[in-house]
């Protein structure tokens, strides 16, 4: 149980790290943990939206707030949405009771949330301008015993992979899923142009699937229709369920929510046949709106939320990455614009 | 489309009732709908609970509430926990456009939630004291053409039959989970002792499963242990991760969280096995805390959104209560505490 974080949880007591408010983000670390040096943190997209907008694009107001956060709670774990995101850096010292397979010097990804991450900044986020959720950071993270973390390939930039492990649980849930629909079966993505959107088509297309990419506008349209990963792509704002619903056609065997916007839990049900799944991958799910939508349509549809840990979830995104070129570039592309 | 209720939506345009702030809740109907004359209703347990802490049990603030939200929502939609809860009535009169099988005279019970149920209230709930979550009530409540209604049977009192449909869908969608484990499954209920909590343990039993109920206190307990509901009964606040998965045991296959109190996703969680689900049915469940939880324990465990519909899920239930006489006793025990 040690192995869970417990002993860096501050307050309420008992609660494990990701429920508290706050934890203790000393750097000596316990005989199970490991302390990482950080590189650079990547916001959760639901949390930086929220941010972004509440600050109005203000980068020195959205710096200071992201300071905030780490300097109360020890983690960067937004208050309002829930989420947090991830970060790279290289490792510095690994105690003797821990099972990560990692060693010193080692250039690593932490695979769960910020949300859990003790964390402390030293240098006031000078590197960053606030106007993206890759933000370059100095500092000390801490991993305990029972986590996930990986080593960075050497054949991709670190923010490409940064960029694909941060969404790596969907295209892996979705490959899973997939498979248990065995004739054929239709996928449905609403957000199919965003990362974990374009990986999770791939990952369908890969499982035998029909795939339908749901984007909010013609721009997003032109590069999912010229990168080829969707069999049909419609546009529809992913909030209003008739127009969602009305953009799928025929009802999905699975539809896969990457939008980070709140709201998208109706059209994403109205959109999915009898028998079929919906998986939730936007933190901005509501849990009610879910559960009492699909009473409130008399849906059968089997509802997921969206798990950021498969086994082997990782290697399965990275290797997507290298095998299918269009996802690659959109990457790119994000990256770039970002 | 019209079937969905979309007509009675005033605000915001474009959303289905459920997650509308307002609806129109005239009695006059439309071709597909039905209108219920009003005699009960059964506030969802999460909504009468934070409407009873926050007015610290006094009823007439109770009251003054729930009508305040009928009035102004046009639906008993508590905007604070997102919940509403069922009711019964005498249908009235049936569009000659809806599908619904049911007549003029009918005694039924709604069996879509209050959320998205245009409700008016005529009797200023006058003969309830505000201290339970069985509400007397005159009024009218319209049903859409896609809805879920059941007609009372002639064998329970209304109240019973109520109570049990409330909670329909968890013994039902528990039964087609623990059936897709087919090696004596173990079954963890976490408020073993309530309402769904009791019908849900009926149904893992009866599905071939070993159960394990985790309930708060010694009186519930001692109830579960003479009702026999369950193999091994142990005491745990369910906020308490640590302490959930002691009581537990041996990880569970399947873990059926029925505690309408927030924060209960960790302990779920880490009492379930790797390859195990994990289905919420409280409205009081975060989205966040079970996704980042799941990842950051890195627990490869399916976890299910609680849909309140399965085909057959009121039947299903009630059939249940007749034929396990302690089910039946701990509803009655219940509604006449209440």
């Amino acid at each position: 149980m040690s192995m869970v974080g417990l002993r860096r949880v501050v307050e309420p007591a008992g609660v494990l790290p990701q429920a508290a408010w706050r934890l203790d983000a000393s750097p000596e670390i316990g005989p199970d943990e490991t302390r990482i040096r950080v590189r650079r943190l990547n916001l959760d997209a639901a949390s930086y939206r929220q941010l972004a907008e509440k600050h109005a694009n203000n980068g020195d107001a959205i710096r200071a707030e992201v300071l905030d956060i780490v300097r109360t709670r020890g983690k960067m774990h937004n208050p309002v949405t829930g989420s947090g995101g991830m970060l790279i850096g290289v490792v510095e010292e690994v105690g003797p009771e821990s099972p990560l397979a990692v060693k010193p010097g080692d250039l690593v990804a932490t695979l769960v949330s910020l949300t859990l991450t003790p964390l402390a900044i030293t240098d006031g986020l000078a590197g960053w301008d606030g106007l993206s959720e890759q933000v370059p950071a100095e500092g000390t993270a801490i991993l305990f015993g029972r986590s996930i973390v990986g080593v960075l390939p050497d054949d991709l930039p670190p923010e490409l992979a940064l960029a694909v492990y941060d969404v790596c649980g969907a295209p892996a849930l979705t490959d899973r899923i997939v498979r248990k629909y065995p004739d054929n079966p239709t996928v449905a993505v609403l957000g199919g142009a965003g990362k974990s959107g374009s990986l999770t088509l791939a990952a369908a297309r890969r499982a035998g699937a029909r795939t339908v990419a749901v984007v909010v506008n013609e721009k997003e349209r032109d590069a999912l229709l010229k990168a080829g990963l969707a069999d049909h792509v419609a546009i529809a704002d992913a909030r209003d369920p008739v127009a969602v619903a009305e953009a799928v056609g025929e009802p999905a065997d699975v539809t896969v929510v990457c939008v980070d916007v709140p709201g998208c839990e109706h059209g994403a049900i109205l959109a999915t046949a009898n028998g079929g799944t919906v998986i939730f991958f936007s933190m901005a799910t509501s849990f009610p709106a879910a559960a009492l939508g699909a009473e409130g349509l008399a849906a059968d549809v089997t509802m997921l939320i969206g798990n950021g840990y498969v086994p082997g979830h990782a290697e399965f995104a990275v290797d997507l990455l290298r095998q299918v070129p269009a996802v690659r570039a959109l990457f790119e592309a994000r990256i770039a614009a970002d």
